[in-house]
């Protein structure tokens, strides 16, 4: 935990918090604090700043704080995502919030599970413990977006184009790809500060209609190579490599 | 699983294994084989060829092959980690093996907990499962080798000096490193089939005296901004930047 993360229930006065639960035991355990101890922390949606611990018991810890006046990151990509089975979920949030996405489409696909639409992780006080532990570790207060979309061309037809025209970047992940995401970095560079749209499909791959559909929504299809990444580990790849090229900027 | 991986103990005839226990009820319920179905099989160290269900069972599958004459992609990684907790090290081994690590180095350092070196999960038939399992997800025939260093000093000292000699492309995961890996990749250029060896350090980073050692057997410190990754996803997502930067060769 490189920074903890406050709701506003957990406010008891307005510069003191209290964590209790699993949260305070891992604080008590894991990270051994004692009162006194510094900790950096940040109000989701809000800003970053120094926390002290005021308390710790078996019941609680408390931890008072200044000025939060650090700015979080800016999330810069929105991820469309073929919902995964729920433990590959759980890691795909984690990695959502840790490394900056925005928003997170989780959509239908052919390939998908109908049944993974009915899991409990998919309650949002579920999904929300695992983005909040992924803001904990990537030092991040801003929460990403998850929407749940159960109809494939209702998405694309209601949801997509506004996610569009938020960027000139929309990528499709499909192994079956002609282009490698270098040769398309080659062809159309990247531009730093740039939004990115990225889909990620399913085990198995997008089927050939759902990748027609992306592209004639401007999705550029590319491959990462003959290696195939389980989905949790596409998507951490993907956005590292996404941010990398933004970084390198301009045609490579 | 893209790739159903053996080994020589489950050869049942020279062109037929059988799968048991835990391994067969994946194939059997999650996969959802029959008799006749085709999969693609490789022998560990071995090729990739095609194989056809032979028998499904309670006890058993067991699968015939024909010729494994496709060679496995190379892998192209040498990677040092200051050991992490269990529940991480089960993740990496995974990316290692489905991403084409050649060598891991689990190494100890300042920051790594003593007790790690005990676990259970560090005995070589619970590594192998993560290992071929990764194997399985990425297409390889080709096992990482994982090797235990308790000394930080008699790593360097003893093992280093090899595994840096293979390659000219050593770099560093320093949080706090003037450098960037975009500005790395500018100033250095990567080769397209370049060998890299990649150390990662534990949750907390390297030591100042550790990062100096490093520097003193010439590696190159980076930092991929300001966000903290967790230790599997650093390796996921650096394993994915530098194979990029191999394939857009030069300097970028």
């Amino acid at each position: 935990m490189n920074l903890l993360v406050f709701e506003k229930k957990d406010l008891i006065t307005p510069n003191c918090i209290a964590v209790h639960g699993e949260r305070a035991q891992h604080l008590r355990e894991v990270l051994r604090v004692r009162t006194g101890d510094s900790l950096r922390i940040g109000e989701i949606g809000g800003g970053i700043g120094c926390g002290t611990v005021a308390e710790v018991s078996a019941e609680r810890v408390s931890i008072t704080f200044g000025p939060l006046n650090q700015t979080s990151q800016a999330p810069s990509f929105d991820v469309i995502l073929a919902l995964p089975r729920p433990q590959i979920l759980k890691r795909v949030l984690h990695t959502s919030a840790m490394m900056g996405v925005r928003h997170l489409f989780l959509i239908r696909s052919a390939r998908v599970e109908k049944s993974y639409f009915s899991s409990p992780l998919l309650q949002p006080q579920k999904m929300f413990s695992y983005l909040r532990e992924g803001l904990e570790q990537g030092v991040s207060t801003i929460l990403p977006q998850v929407s749940l979309h159960q109809r494939f061309r209702g998405f694309l037809e209601e949801e997509l184009p506004r996610a569009t025209e938020q960027t000139s970047c929309a990528l499709l992940a499909e192994p079956s790809a002609e282009q490698s995401l270098w040769a398309l970095a080659r062809s159309r560079g990247f531009r730093n500060g740039e939004n990115a749209l990225l889909a990620v499909g399913p085990e198995g791959g997008w089927q050939d209609h759902e990748v027609a559909a992306f592209r004639d929504h401007g999705f550029a299809p590319f491959h990462c190579g003959p290696r195939v990444l389980r989905v949790d580990a596409a998507v951490c790849s993907l956005l590292g490599q996404i941010d990398l090229l933004r970084h390198l900027g301009g045609h490579c």
